[in-house]
């Protein structure tokens, strides 16, 4: 599965020194990161299209002072807790906290309990990223 | 400066089949150009996040009923007539209209006329693409 | 069908400030349209993630004398004929074009068609806007 | 700051109809708290557009077993510790682990930092969220 394999790339050399510009100030080492990081990131935009099993991290911004608001989004995670796999809480200020909350299953599911967070009353701002389990993506 | 130049990608076998079953199903005929097609996009993406001279296509959708509408985004592609280059309208059916419109100019200048044209009063729909010149994307 | 309604929105003053101040460098007129601006671009993003009949922009940037590229793209669009609507071409510079494509249909029928549009060999960049017919967005 | 105002949205009955069936299926308990969501958003994109103070969270998926890998992301983490405000991680399997760190700063300074997490040799994928540290948009 994890046999290593290697193919060439035909580019104009104009292409590739833009290309090995930017990979340097991004931080990549060298090209073929550079390039298994583009391949795996379409594939993970692909497995969302095509609603497999996979992973999203729901990002979201609230005022912790209004209650029952911390107590609705912990009974969400609570009803949805074989989806629900752990979460994180930032203190951004005295008003302020950033909550991380990583969700696991197919993506119509997560969509909807990203969703359902979201527009959880009090909540000021929140996202979904689409990411991955990683499995087949070595 | 078309030289055609060829470097190796190291990459788990695993990882290769499923890229090429995903390049495949997209209709691309070899590695090389679906390769090629990621480094562009990732490089117009840069050009955007830099505002370098570059290219956007903006899609307005509305009802071609409300005269003054048609008029008021005439009066604007005039107004930056030096950006705007052309663009283009379809009759979806006997209310709305879709219409593309092709702007040339630094990213930042781009997104400034598309904000206005997308907040003219009766445009239903709006949306920035942003594309590119394609110079040095050989 | 367009009776006209008005419905209240409770919002503190801190937030309507800074609403008022990006809608008015946006170039908003008033409040309500850019209201039912926010409200559109939310309905016409889930019309596509239903896979309802829709309208969709493909832009694709390349260099014509790649002769058969040209020939390919337009009997691509032949083939697709019920779906494609109209096309516009605009000549960027001695070498490159930048050609939009106006596509309707199911959402994923107009997403396979620009995937083959923009998999086609010497395409340099290509992207899909995701729009609407404008049915019922009145 | 936080005096409660009311504005009124003039809308044809179609839209709104529309709009109270989509916001009714995302969970919302009314309409102020969906278009006030909408704003919200809507301004967030604008600060990370103007490079403002911001917040946003990196999220990483990578197999544990490069140990190096590990090594090099928390060190990455303690060079840029006056950014960096929190990490969480998950166990996915035996192989994979996702990551979110929770970054604070101008919004290029975010980026930069992100960049350099997500090309990191071994991870599989990288992405970043655009947040908000909620100031002023009560």
């Amino acid at each position: 599965m994890k046999e290593l394999m290697r193919f060439g790339v035909s580019i104009s050399s104009g292409l590739l020194d833009k290309f090995d510009e930017l990979i340097e100030a991004k931080g990549y080492v060298n090209r073929s990161e550079a390039i298994r990081d583009l391949i795996r990131d379409y594939l993970v935009e692909h497995e969302w299209e095509k609603d497999a099993e996979t992973m999203g991290s729901v990002t979201l911004v609230y005022d912790h002072h209004m209650r029952e608001l911390t107590e609705s989004l912990t009974a969400l995670q609570h009803d949805f807790h074989s989806s629900v796999i752990s979460s994180m809480h930032v203190h951004v200020d005295e008003h302020n906290c950033l909550e991380v909350i990583v969700i696991r299953g197919k993506g119509s599911k997560v969509k909807e309990i990203a969703d359902r967070l979201i527009s959880t009353k009090g909540v000021k701002h929140g996202k979904l990223t689409m990411t991955t389990t990683g499995k087949g993506l070595v």
